[in-house]
């Protein structure tokens, strides 16, 4: 352990445990030890696991985290319910599997609303006070640091104050660290956080923390609000993942408490590797970053508006509330229809082509980024589309290294239940005919490798080039004209990665053009030479 | 005008102009009069429709809503500037586009931070105000209602809050109705949006709004934090769009006036109709609904996790904050691998098929989606899939209507550039083979025809079924294995809609499966028995 902040506002995570709770997400192990370590090298001060004993997965994260992981920052803790009614905690199984899972923190869960004691657990109100008080003892007397969480406590207050607070007040005297009130079905409001924690702390003078869902969109706000009223443990997951709408998200909490509050709570350098971080881990649950996150997400200091986008140039604190750097994130100027001039300028500068002194070619550009965005193409998310389009116009013609024939494609399935893929594409470069067949894993990579097959020869640089990514949307046809399909690819040649689009009235047609683009900007950027 | 909530509490909206500012959105002005027809429908009492005379576009809206639509609840609002400097207002040909519009509300822009006065109007901070009193006085006197915005207010409250000030008592003095504070950078905190309104409140005396960016994740806590302190007039964007990370999210914003607050903002039953409405909003601006957005994602309200899911069956309050169906929404229970079985047998009960007695029979099912979902496919998105394989353990065996011995699909793309795309099945039903060739505009349209031409004859009822939407998702292969194709295809019968799902090596193979689904889960909705 080095480099830690001190623990007087604990960051507190359970992306591993209430995230994973997201519709659509499905950890493996292997997973979850990945994400305990982008978050550790985060530096977050604890990193809730998951429920050992209960799930064997989670037993499993436990075992391996602790021989495969060296933590850098964060504290490993493991999550549980108090014990059951009517057993000893020192006699309870599942108890025993948090001790068993060598953490060294604990979060136990307890339920505070009285209608949930009755109706959920089935026991008495005494009983589950006992079961608090056993719990917590049993797990201090065996060395561990315990963190509770109230479940439903904002509720549960509302419904019976003087209950939920006992909870808190049993949890407190029997040597808990940590309270934790959790808005559990999220529908509080942050004035009512502010006002619930005040009076639980001035009554109990239990040390606080907040658990907030989102489901009324004020999880971020409600997390600020009870450190405002005196909580110093806030609990949130990466990207916001959770249960229903989510959980308060990691990141904006973090950076309001770094940057707007600040509060030193990462350690030093770690907020500059947020919007890493964030993308990382969505990558690892396999879902696409939000790209309208605040400080992480692509567009969040992405300027549109022809307005911003001229008095940037005088000055963007002008319209940023922060510098994005401070996150790891840049500034983006957007082409699009509605940009104009001055981003198509801006966007330009960006790519190191400066058109600052041609108005008519400035002109050119916006009008065909405006013609080729009403056939379906976005050229916000395919800047190496974009930069061909600007060298296009820019050399008066299309740079091009191979000139197409015609193609084909043929995806079969026999009865045996396997698929044949097979593509021929038919080229000229350098002024030969080039005539190319390959197999593939489907009809895309089929026509990837045909088309690398009969060109490596002529441009051996293609041979360090790869398909990193690849998305296809159905755009609706409106207006009576049909729907088309749009392809977006990255690709890598292992030093950057670029991201090219096609539109086509099928996916196979708008992948091809997409591709076409992709080894373009590839051997462009390599600065190679056409040879038609 | 009937049924108008009165005007003690405003809700603005301004997706149309505001809102578009997103990044992947344009709209025409087709879109625009359908949004606008939606945003009447929902009650809002305002809607901001652009700015005339700056774009062709919000110009013809204009026109065009006049003529095309009867507003029920809202009145059209003309966005525009404040007069040129050195000029007057009644000579400034944007100030009378502005008029042009026939709008009788006008919302006009005004600068409040000094140094955006300076370096981006590059005029004196006197003519600034000049500006602003002179436009407001102009437009009252051509009788329109007026509303002022004060851009990057909160920003420059903090530079200089005389002058902030100054702009407010300028606007208000010459007749503003509303003056509107503006967090245009987004940088605000809740707390910090409290103080600063009710302190302009006390000093100025004027009528205030709030117009709040979410660059911080509190764009809906920053609204209601201005209503606390006491502004009256709220703008908000459909699904939170605007520029960077977008707007404050005008549905959780009238929600929690409706649902916390009790106060009156909608006519009569229109909340019920709100997660109807911001669905078609996403359709129209042609962006997938938000999953997680509060009240309205189709997440809000699932439950996945076991634990709530069998307290879930004693009371489905302990778990929600609200009802969903004031909302509009529902509650869903999850199938997933993290479910278990009081999931399937919820799931099983909503899909009319009781599982309760059959433990057996219901771990078969646990067993099989998780090993299914292990995969790649995902049941949770694909409700007509996971009925399939329900009936299939509660049948003992596939329900199939047909068998299928082997298909081809053929893309070619012609010299000329045209594309030729050819599928052909081969099938077994009612004991016949049939092989079957069609064209279509792409490879998974002519796979989709020549399995309906090939059984139409055997099952008419396949006439009634269209595919109505397709989506491609490529799963990262991790730990060593291939990526896999996951697609999920959406089949309506012009009564009913239903998803499926399937997963393959390639595209085509998983179009292939989901189709076969698709068509064996709308003839079991048929009632028609199989003719294997």
């Amino acid at each position: 352990m080095k480099d830690l902040p001190d623990d007087s506002l604990h960051v507190f995570d359970t992306t591993l445990r209430d995230g994973a709770q997201r519709e659509g997400i499905n950890l493996t192990v292997a997973d979850k030890l990945t994400i305990a370590r982008h978050l550790d090298d985060f530096g977050v001060g604890f990193i809730e696991g998951g429920w050992p004993g209960a799930n064997p997965r989670d037993t499993e994260f436990f075992a391996r985290a602790r021989a495969e992981i060296d933590f850098r920052h964060a504290q490993l803790v493991a999550f549980g319910a108090t014990r059951k009614a009517g057993v000893r905690a020192a006699d309870d199984p599942q108890v025993q599997a948090l001790l068993d899972s060598q953490a060294q923190v604990i979060t136990l869960v307890a339920k505070s609303h009285d209608r949930h004691v009755e109706l959920a657990l089935r026991t008495t109100l005494e009983e589950n006070l006992e079961m608090v008080r056993d719990t917590v003892s049993h797990l201090r007397a065996q060395g561990r640091r315990v963190f509770v969480d109230c479940e439903h406590f904002f509720d549960g207050y509302r419904a019976n104050p003087g209950y939920a607070k006992q909870v808190v007040s049993a949890a407190h005297e029997a040597g808990a660290d940590v309270v934790v009130l959790c808005d559990t079905n999220g529908g509080m409001l942050p004035a009512q956080i502010d006002a619930v924690v005040r009076t639980v702390l001035a009554d109990t003078g239990a040390r606080l923390g907040i658990h907030a869902q989102d489901d009324t969109g004020c999880a971020v706000a409600n997390t600020l609000a009870a450190v405002d009223a005196g909580a110093t443990h806030v609990q949130c997951t990466a990207n916001g993942y959770g249960e229903r709408v989510g959980n308060a998200n990691l990141f904006p909490v973090v950076a309001a408490l770094e940057l707007k509050y600040g509060r030193t709570v990462l350690p030093a350098g770690a907020l500059a590797e947020m919007t890493r971080i964030s993308h990382a881990i969505a990558e690892v649950v396999n879902l696409t970053p939000s790209t309208h996150q605040p400080y992480v997400g692509v567009s969040a200091f992405a300027h549109k508006a022809g307005l911003h986008a001229s008095a940037i140039k005088v000055d963007p604190d002008l319209y940023q509330h922060i510098d994005p750097e401070l996150v790891g994130n840049t500034m983006r100027m957007l082409v699009s229809d509605m940009a104009g001039r001055a981003s198509v300028e801006l966007k330009g500068k960006e790519l190191g082509i400066d058109l600052g002194g041609d108005r008519e070619l400035v002109g050119r550009v916006v009008a065909r980024v405006k013609e080729r965005e009403l056939a379906g193409y976005t050229y916000e998310a395919a800047d190496a589309s974009f930069e061909l389009l600007l060298h296009e116009e820019v050399e008066g013609r299309p740079r091009r290294y191979f000139t197409v024939e015609s193609w084909r494609a043929i995806v079969e399935d026999r009865p045996d239940g396997t698929h044949a893929n097979e593509a021929t594409v038919k080229l000229r470069a350098k002024g030969e005919r080039i005539v190319s067949t390959a197999e593939g894993n489907g009809p895309v990579n089929a026509l990837d490798r045909a088309l690398r097959l009969g060109l490596e020869r002529i441009y051996p640089q293609l041979a360090t080039m790869e398909l990193v990514d690849y998305k296809v949307r159905i755009l609706e046809g409106k207006g009576g004209t049909e729907s088309t399909t749009r392809v977006l690819v990255s690709t890598t040649d292992g030093k950057g990665e670029w991201s090219t689009v096609g539109v086509g009235e099928n996916v196979i047609a708008a992948s091809w053009q997409a591709l076409d683009d992709a080894y373009a900007y590839g051997l462009l950027k390599a600065g190679v030479e056409p040879q038609e």
